[in-house]
This record gives structure tokens, C-alpha cells and sequence, in this order.
């Protein structure tokens, strides 16, 4: 128990330490890097896919689900997809050395901002394969080290990433340490990258409500918390019923597995006759179970009575909740019981209304007239996305490769001191 | 128990609801919210004169110590002075609304990312009651409320401080819940802040490093680490002897209880037998003990013997840890070991020296040939100073109103939807 431990904190401190040179090389080798990984995982395709089998294998065993089976599988073009992601990654510019501001002191010092790596960035992440590479190409790019704890699920997949990842640093005469994975160290390999304050600077989990839940409770090292969302839209009294339609349908139907999609639907008084027939129509006819209170049940057929936990609900399906609201009012009180933080929207023709909907709503993204599937990293030109914070600390919304930074000043003198 | 409990969260409830009014006022409205707090304690001068007064009895009863009752205590000099910072914040610009980055998307929806205020700001702090004023200033005038949370030792003062903002914000109009304290709940109090997640949105301890090392651990809210500063200077080899003994007798002398004074000096081999006599005879005129290494004993007279325990010390006295070092490799190491990513300075004429050090030492403000005691949010014109993070997350360095609020994107569009 204590060996594991200790050792668990060694590959930490050995990512501390990758981290110096890691943050002090050239956009030129950062990019060359992450093009050797590229190159290293396409060659290694049939290793990786063999690895996989095996976890695939045990996963049938356990009796994994056939949707988590095929969350975890890696085939020969999905591999092809990962390297491609990762020369995505390496176009993108270098976020470091980016000068944030500037100063001069009436004393002649000259004070400059610059963007620098944040050292090592942790992620703990469930069975999806391809956040091991993506994490790991984000934070390179970026000048982090990096220490990863994936599912146990995707355990020999993900060793057998790590493994030609780092044997591609190793050949190109970069630190392989900066990339490092704790999950051959189990739960305790979890709990030690959560308690690993002032060696891990900083940490982004990706999966479930829960698991999100636990590492922001449980971390001590400081936690960028993405992902959860009860998404709402909000039809007001001037919304034209093609905006609406498209945009509800667009923004549930689209993916519904994601966090921008909508889950909640809140109609107001005044448009309820005219919107929720032929929007619950749209909506059943691409396969939508609607969950309405009982305003929409007396204005449409099919609908689902909705329940105090619909409201609650990230569905990640083919279900919508629905709701009459009096006033713009009433809209936003529901919004701020029940909404995640993530992304709101309100389909209007009132532009008074929807600037007051701009201001008032406390989301990472709030939208007049526009889908809210657009909140999403590469949507906003980003490039990349590490992930959505729903938080308010450092990042909100998208994150591209900015946010995997930190900043320090920069000040230059000649011999100034402090009156 | 269960009640006292149930108070302090029913208190930071009233906070988040009284945000929501905070969040919208203009520009003008908070200016004049922080100007009439200011006249409402200048006006209240003998009222709260008169429960400091019961403070320092209490204190002086349980046997606080002269220093501690000198910052305790608020007579009628000083409370004009903290009118005068109240005015001096009122003064500075609105950080909400900026506009922080604008793209438009290829299919027309036009997105901003605008500051608004983080919501609900507390803070854990001690003895010195201006921080009560100062952090509630700060926080109204970037759109927050506030929940504090003082030392025990201060507690009337605190309330009475409380109480007069509290009536200044009624007699305008302005939400007055928007500033509450939970220290009449003892412990519970600074434990359900710590623990206020979803209701307080960011925690900014000030004060001794133990207090702030147990917010950092214990908090589920975001905290921004401020403070402890173990701060090195390090004269290379090339380093003029004005500038040396200048910088190193500011960084020490001006005011050594703050963070930004120097508590280490590191000295190059090279440059020993020029530098150390001269500067430790100018820091021995000036009462400073310096703890040095066998070398820097051999150099100069009157040198105590340092331990490890010096390499490690935050005197706040005037005291300082002194070594010779073989090289800038040497200085790097010894700083990566000891500091606490707050402050260093490098003195040298060495300009490749000077730029290898501002790029590898990695504290939230790096120096060449300056004293550490510019950093500073007022040194640094941001007008008033939230405090100086020691973090890598949201902020780094010294904070100015700007790092008390948070972003939003807005997204305006007409009736867009994802292909």
C-alpha cells in the first residue's frame, strides 16, 4: 500500500520535473512533438487496437454495455481519427509567450504579462480511449507535463497509448516524463492525483456528474469543473415559430448525447397556443419523448406528464422537458433552480427581452436566437476544446488552449528600488 | 448547533439573492454605494471607535500581545483612513462589462465575452478590522456581494463595521444583504463558508499562511491562494554593488513584515568576496541579522550561523537568510527547493543571465535588477490591491479589481442552428 503510494507520487514528481524543459521548448518543437505522436500512433495502430481487444474482452466479461463497449472500442480508422486529432492539435498556435499586458512604472521598470505553462495539468476521466491522447496532445502543445488517471475499463489501452506517446517524445529527445499515467495504481493512484497539491497544478476531469462531483469535493489541487448541463430554451411571447422550431429541434435532436443540448423547454403564456402544437410535432416527428406540465398536455397529443425530477434532468436523450411559463419572469426563476451554469437561450423578436435574458442569466454562455449546440470549442474557433468549464474560476464556457495556461510578470529593471 | 448552522447558510443565502440586484447596478450606482459607506463611517467614527475599544479590552484581558492589539486597533486617524480607501475604490473604473474578446461566427451569430461579477465573494481573514472594510468595498464595487468572516479577537468592531455599510446601502436604495458576516457563528461559520459550494462562487483567505493553508485544504469553494511570500534575491556574479546593496537593503528594510520583502539572499561564488562585506555591513547598520552560510561568515562579520530552517523562513522580521552559491544553476535549485512562487529578483548585468532567469523561475512575479517591493497592486497601478495570488488559476500576482470578476459569452443571433 505505501510502495504503491510512494510510487504513484513519483511519476508525479518526475512529471514536476519534465515540466521545467517541457515549458522551455520552442512552438517549433512542441508542434514537432506532437507530430511524432501522431506518426508514432498511426504505426502503432495494430498494437493499440490488440490492447483494446483485450480491455474489450474483459469489459464482456463484466458484462459491459454494449454503449460503453463502443465507447471504449478502437479500431483501425478510429485510430487514424485519434493521430489526425493530434495533428489538429499541432496546427493549432502556441498559447505560451503570449504577452497578456504591459506596464511601464513611472520609475522606468518595465512590468510584462506573458502567458506560461501552469507545469502539470491532472485529468481524471472515464473509459473513452481518445481523451488519453487528446489530454496529453492539449497539454503538450500547451508546455504542460501531464498525469493521467483513465478508467479502469480502457486500462491496457490506455498504458498502450501512453507507452508509444512517450516513446515518441523519448526518440525526438524530449522528456517522455512529461507524460505520465497513475492508473496501474488504481483508486489509490485516483485519490493521490487529487491530494498531489503543489506538484499538480492543476486538474480538468472529464465523464460523468459524478465522477466531476467527486474530484471537485474530494481534490484539494485546484479543479476546473466542465460538463454538466441542464440546458434551457426559452420561448418568449414574440418568438416566429420557425425560429423556434429549428432552433428546439436543432439544438435536442442534433446530438442529444451531449452537454449542449437542450433539456428544458420553457414556452411563455402569450405564445403557448400559437408555439407548443406545432413545436411538439416537430419534435415527435424526429422521435422526441416530450415530458410537458399540464399546459402542454392540453395543447398537444403525446406528451409525457412531466415530474419535479424532469426538471432536474440531464437527459442525454430523446426526451425534452416543457413548461408554460407566465412572464420572462417566471422563466428565469426556473432557470436559476434549475439550471447547470452551462448554456441558456431565448427565442424572441423583443430585443428588450432579450437583452434583459443576456444580462440576467449567470451561464457560461447565454444566447438570443442561436442554437445552443453552438457552445462548443471548435464552433467558437478555437480549434481545440479541452473541455466546457461550468465554473467561474479561471475559464468559463470553452476552453481552448489559452486556458491550459497560467501567467506570470515580467518586470525589468535598472536598479529601482521602493521609496 | 443545527441552528447556528442553518443561520450562517440562510445568510449566504440572502448574499446570492442580493448578488442578483449587485450584478446590474451601473457604474454610477456602486460608485455611489461606496461613497456613502464612506461617509456613513466617517459618521459613525465614535460608534465604532467605541467597540474596538471593547476588542482591545477583551484582548488585553486574554493576554493579546502589544502587536496584535496594535493591529487591532481602529482610533478616530484611522478610521479616517479607511473612509479614504473606501473613496480611493469608488474612484477606480467598473471592471463589469468589458468587453474581453469578440468573434463573429462564419453563419452570423456575433459573440462577446464580457466581465461580469464572480456573484458571492467571501473571505476568511484575520485580527485587522480594515480588511472587513476593504474586501466589502472591493467586492461591491465589481458587482459582488460579500460574505465575511473575521477573527474572533475583532469581533465587535467587525459587526459594527458591518452594520454601518449595511445602513449606508438601505439609505440608498442598494440591497443591503449583499454584505453579511458569519462571525457570530464562531467556527460553523468559517466551516459552512468553506463549504458554501453553489452559493459562495470564489473564497479569498487573508492573512498567516496556516490560515490560509486551511481554506485551501478544507474548502469545496474556489479559493484564490494570496500571501505567503518567501522571496529570494540573487546577486550574480556580474551584479553592480549599488545596485546590489540598494535593492537588497530595500527588499529587507523598507517594511519587512509584507510578503514582497526579501527573506533570502542568494549569492554568486564569483561575486562573493566583492558583494557579501559591503552588503552585510549596509544591512547591519540598518539592524538587520543576517543568517548566513560558512562562507558568507568567513566574508563578513557579525553573521549568525544559518540552518535549514532559515532557507525556509518567512521572518517578516529583520532578518535575513544569506548563501553563496556556485552558480545561477545553483540559485535556480535553491529557489525551486524554497520559494514560494511569490516574488524573486535577480541582480546582474548579465542580460542573457537576466532573461534565462525571468524565463525559468516560475513565481507569479520574476525581476531583473528591481526591489521585490514593487510587487504590489498599487505599485503596479491597479489602484487597489484584492491581494497578491500565489496560484496558478484565475490569477497571479497582484490582484486588481479586474481578477474579482468572472466572464459570460453572449450570443446573439437570428434563429442559427448547427448543420
Amino acid at each position: 500500500m505505501t510502495a504503491i503510494a510512494t510510487s504513484a507520487r513519483e511519476r508525479m514528481l518526475l512529471a514536476k520535473d519534465a515540466a521545467r524543459s517541457v515549458g522551455l521548448l520552442s512552438d517549433a518543437r512542441k508542434r514537432d512533438a506532437l507530430l511524432a505522436i501522431a506518426s508514432a500512433i498511426e504505426a502503432a495502430a495494430p498494437r493499440i487496437v490488440a490492447a483494446n481487444a483485450e480491455d474489450l474482452e474483459r469489459g464482456r466479461e463484466r458484462g459491459l454495455s454494449t454503449a460503453l463497449q463502443d465507447r471504449l472500442r478502437l479500431d483501425e480508422p478510429r485510430v487514424a481519427a485519434l493521430a489526425a486529432a493530434v495533428r489538429d492539435i499541432a496546427a493549432l498556435p502556441d498559447p505560451v509567450g503570449r504577452v497578456l499586458d504591459e506596464r511601464e512604472l513611472p520609475n522606468g521598470v518595465r512590468l510584462t504579462k506573458v502567458a506560461v505553462p501552469f507545469g502539470v495539468v491532472g485529468s481524471i476521466y472515464e473509459a473513452r480511449p481518445n481523451v488519453t491522447v487528446d489530454i496529453a496532445s492539449l497539454a503538450l502543445r500547451s508546455g504542460n507535463a501531464v498525469v493521467l488517471r483513465g478508467g479502469s475499463a480502457a486500462e491496457r489501452t490506455n498504458a498502450t497509448l501512453v507507452e508509444v506517446m512517450r516513446e515518441a517524445l523519448r526518440a525526438l529527445g524530449v522528456d517522455p516524463e512529461a507524460i505520465q499515467t497513475v492508473d496501474d495504481y488504481g483508486r489509490d493512484g485516483a485519490r493521490e492525483l487529487m491530494h498531489a497539491r503543489g506538484i499538480v497544478d492543476v486538474l480538468v476531469p472529464r465523464g460523468s456528474a459524478q465522477l466531476i462531483e467527486t474530484v471537485v469535493t474530494e481534490s484539494s489541487v485546484p479543479v476546473i469543473e466542465t460538463g454538466a448541463g441542464v440546458v434551457h430554451i426559452v420561448l418568449d411571447a414574440s418568438a416566429p415559430l420557425d425560429w423556434a422550431r429549428d432552433i428546439v429541434v436543432n439544438a435536442k435532436v442534433q446530438r442529444p448525447s451531449v452537454c449542449n443540448a437542450v433539456e428544458t423547454l420553457l414556452v411563455h403564456r402569450d405564445a403557448a397556443a400559437r408555439l407548443v402544437p406545432p413545436v411538439v410535432a416537430a419534435l415527435r416527428e424526429k422521435g422526441v419523448t416530450v415530458h410537458g406540465d399540464a399546459a402542454v398536455a392540453r395543447l398537444a397529443d403525446g406528451v409525457v406528464p412531466a415530474t419535479d425530477e424532469d426538471w432536474a434532468a440531464e437527459y442525454g436523450s430523446l426526451d425534452l422537458a416543457m413548461r408554460v411559463v407566465n412572464d420572462l419572469d417566471d422563466a428565469l426563476d426556473h432557470i436559476r433552480r434549475y439550471s447547470t451554469h452551462h448554456t441558456e437561450s431565448i427565442v424572441t423578436q423583443d430585443d428588450a427581452a432579450a437583452e434583459r435574458f443576456l444580462a440576467e442569466v449567470d451561464s457560461a454562455v447565454v444566447m438570443a436566437n442561436a442554437s445552443t449546440r453552438f457552445t462548443d470549442g471548435g464552433e467558437f474557433g478555437f480549434g481545440a476544446e479541452v473541455g466546457i468549464s461550468t465554473q467561474k474560476l479561471h475559464a468559463r464556457g470553452p476552453m481552448g488552449l489559452g486556458e491550459l495556461t497560467s501567467s506570470k510578470w515580467l518586470a525589468r529593471g535598472a536598479g529601482q528600488v521602493r521609496p
